[in-house]
């Protein structure tokens, strides 16, 4: 049943080709289908038949693996290949337990190349910057002019125009594609954000219309993003946005730990809740449920066994240096980034414990009469807040409150900033009492809530017209004769403070 | 007299050249002494004689112009020349008014190179980037082998390191050296921070031992930093830590005008009391002066007349990348950048004001009844938990409080963080309920404190041996199958949180 209907999805001209691959296949060989193909490859070849798959992958860890199945699951037949060639026969074997799909491995990089049609298409998914570079360099022997190669991992976007360049020299062309959702969304229907060549991208529309996440009402969640390192850009902001994201809910959850002394359950079900409504996502949803998993080595909740090290990968980084670099205040951002760093410093953060509460300051520093319900509720309420601070960009987390972003966008496609659209500023006029209400708890209570502060501390900034830094421009003036300009009079001004404030003082 | 006084400290070798040279001259030629050596030094060569200086300044801005006069008050012969003539002839007429100071100005590249004793060594001090890069070429095709250039400018440390590489080639040696301190301080005593060729430097350790300001028991404001770009990393640290520091004086002068009321008279006499403590430093000793200046083209205080839009040059942002780089948590730093770009969208923020405005957010929250004796208190006592904070480079930033910081380093050299020094944790125990309060108060009242906020979240994190930090590890192992440790079992895990969850649901 399931091939027949598998079947009715592929192209016509593949169908013998498939017929033939589809066949009962011995188990115990490991990779059937993929010596199958070998073999049928080069006897069509010598009869100059082209049963060709219709795109490749290249890098077979578990991002690479779960987007190749899913695009197999989509109809399209792609060859696969990996350095490793474990990853390979790994690969085509879950090809063959996921339902058979069109999958088949390759051990070499030549014959992966020659297996696919013309114009060809590779997407290669490897760790960013010198394998890139080297999986370019392997595959791209064997390319020909018009064919394509799509770089699917998290690259510095700059790297995506020097290969663009580089690689149109040989004729051929170049994406960087962003690809969001973890695991799960690879294989199941990821957020995908191609970037560079538009040729290459029409080249695949069809594939990555299907592959990537379907959301009734907004469609396939793929759209060609732009020329260059665009997409990378975009991934990178992406993924500067979930780490300011998942700082926001750490910090919640230790308000509601630490100061409202709330169980592990008590928490899974907040967060369940807030899942019901306008904060449903993503995040919001896999926070929920982490906190329902009990430790299957000892007693009690695994998250409270889970050491308090966070790891990155660099996209966050770049995101912080590329705002300063673009003159973009992104505090809630450059927050969560610093948290990582502090959180990787736990040996001297143990260290720091001890002398501090040598002296009495304990991790808590007071216990404070809460109201539970409130300070739940106050948390609630403040999340959007944060969250409309600096998501202006092309932001692709999986969210309801997206959607509200997108709205203000529509009634004003030249809004300055989320704040200061109506509906956005009455709901954060509502909801500043008990944004201030937290971040005080907080601070009285020692925990620390960077991101939090940080994003009220934005939003104090940005909503006044006045800041003190008209002193800061003054003390420029003073020691660098940096001039200011004034408030009331056009024009450059250089005062010679030192002397006007020396003589008064006579 | 003062000539007298000038020759007894001039090397011998130069007595004879310098004797010409302070000849009265033509007060109405504009440049006489630079004619005339001009024509000394072309009629010496012919002879084969050496009456040059000892040192040559390109780049005769403002920094450039008080370095080469102080350099030429100390007693060193020094050659000026810069692109613009006008600002030679400029520099020669200062040497003259301040004292006849033995500086000469040329008009062209090859007479200024020419007229420097071997091995010659120039500072140049012109815009970071090209512009140095044309300057190096405009003068090395006349300089050799031994000769040295000093790049006096915020120049990014890897272009340092490029061009010390490329002159190496030609047997030219090269120093990047920030200079700090302003007109003033560039005029009457820098700090001086060389690093690079070690052989360049102590070609000019002499000169540049007398040139630094001069401070009683730490002696010279000079030390050769370290290899390669180490002296314009040091000065970019330097530089990042002068944001940091402005923008909290900056929020404390907010907190007291806005929250205190204090008027600009009580904010000088503020001011003017913390710099006679441990806060004396010239950028409170300035602060207090800027207090005090009067408006000269209307009513009431100048400093309440300059527009609140801070300028930058890009040391504070790439202090920011850079510490992203290295995984350094650099709140302070980093609201200080962001303090800049937010004041720079003056507009945006006029009209943010009006939308809140209109819905009853004023620009002060709440009148809150304060004691504002205890407000300056609390604001006095709050500053060092802050200028302790990430101050752990090399700073060299007028302020007695760095006496302390050196004592820190000087009881443990391997200090991890100066939070936890005794003496140091000592203070901010004492002083941290006071900077909750202050935060606090600024938080209620809408005023925002980025700085002095991200500050104390730094503390409250650091000091901290746990932190949500295990959550943020669970959702990435969740979404992304990155792994986690545990707190009680060695080595890495990964969980089927989806699962897991799922199943205890059902």
């Amino acid at each position: 049943m399931y091939k027949t209907k598998k079947l009715r999805k592929l192209n016509a001209n593949m169908k013998q080709f498939i017929h033939l691959n589809i066949k009962p296949t011995n188990q115990s060989t490991p990779q059937p289908r993929s010596i199958f193909l070998g073999f049928f490859l080069s006897f069509s070849r010598k009869l100059d038949m082209a049963p060709l798959t219709r795109i490749g992958l290249a890098g077979l860890a578990v991002m690479g693996q779960n987007l190749a199945l899913n695009i197999a699951e989509k109809g399209f037949p792609i060859s696969v290949y990996n350095r490793t060639t474990l990853k390979v026969d790994e690969t085509v074997e879950r090809a063959k337990q996921e339902g058979d799909l069109p999958l088949y491995g390759f051990h070499d990089p030549e014959s992966f190349v020659k297996s696919i049609q013309k114009p060809r298409v590779i997407i290669i998914l490897v760790k960013a910057g010198a394998p890139v570079d080297q999986t370019i360099k392997t595959l791209s022997v064997y390319m020909e002019k018009g064919d394509c190669i799509i770089d699917g991992g998290n690259e510095w976007y700059e790297n995506t125009e020097r290969r663009e360049k580089a690689l149109a020299e040989l004729g051929l062309l170049y994406l960087g594609m962003g690809v969001s959702g973890g695991e799960d969304g690879a294989r199941h229907g990821p957020s995908l954000m191609p970037g560079g060549s538009f040729e290459a991208y029409k080249h695949i529309e069809d594939i990555l219309l299907k592959v990537a996440a379907q959301v009734p009402d907004s469609g396939p969640c793929v759209t060609y993003i732009g020329k260059g390192g665009s997409g990378n850009f975009v991934k990178m902001v992406h993924n500067g946005i979930e780490y300011g994201d998942m700082q926001l809910i750490a910090e919640a959850y230790d308000v509601l730990k630490s100061v409202g002394k709330l169980t592990n359950e008590e928490l899974c079900q907040v967060f369940s809740e807030w899942n019901k409504g306008e904060l449903l996502s993503f995040l919001i949803e896999i926070t929920a449920d982490i906190f329902g998993v009990k430790d299957d080595k000892g007693e009690g909740y695994l998250v409270d066994k889970v050491l308090d090290k966070t790891g990155m990968k660099g996209t966050g980084k770049w995101t912080v240096q590329q705002a300063a670099e673009l003159s973009v205040a992104a505090p809630t951002i450059a927050s969560s980034l610093d948290g990582r760093f502090l959180s990787g410093l736990k040996e001297e953060r143990v260290e720091a414990a001890k002398v501090f509460k040598s002296s009495g300051i304990r991790d808590m520093l007071a216990d404070q009469v809460v109201d539970k319900e409130k300070l739940i509720h106050d948390g609630w309420n403040l999340k959007l807040g944060q969250l409309t601070r600096i998501w202006k960009g092309g932001c692709i987390i999986r969210a309801v409150f997206l959607d509200r972003i997108k709205k203000a966008y529509d009634r004003n496609p030249n809004l300055p900033n989320l704040l200061v659209d109506p509906e956005f500023a009455k709901e954060i006029i509502e909801r500043q009492s008990a944004w201030r209400r937290v971040v005080s708890i907080a601070i009285n209570s020692g925990i620390s809530t960077p991101g939090m502060s940080s994003s009220l501390a934005y939003f104090d900034t940005y909503r006044r017209s006045k800041l003190p830094a008209n002193l800061v421009q003054a003390q420029r003036d003073y020691f660098g004769a940096h001039t200011y300009e004034r408030i009331d009079i056009d024009g450059s001004f250089h005062t010679e403070w030192f002397k006007i404030a020396r003589q008064s003082k006579i």
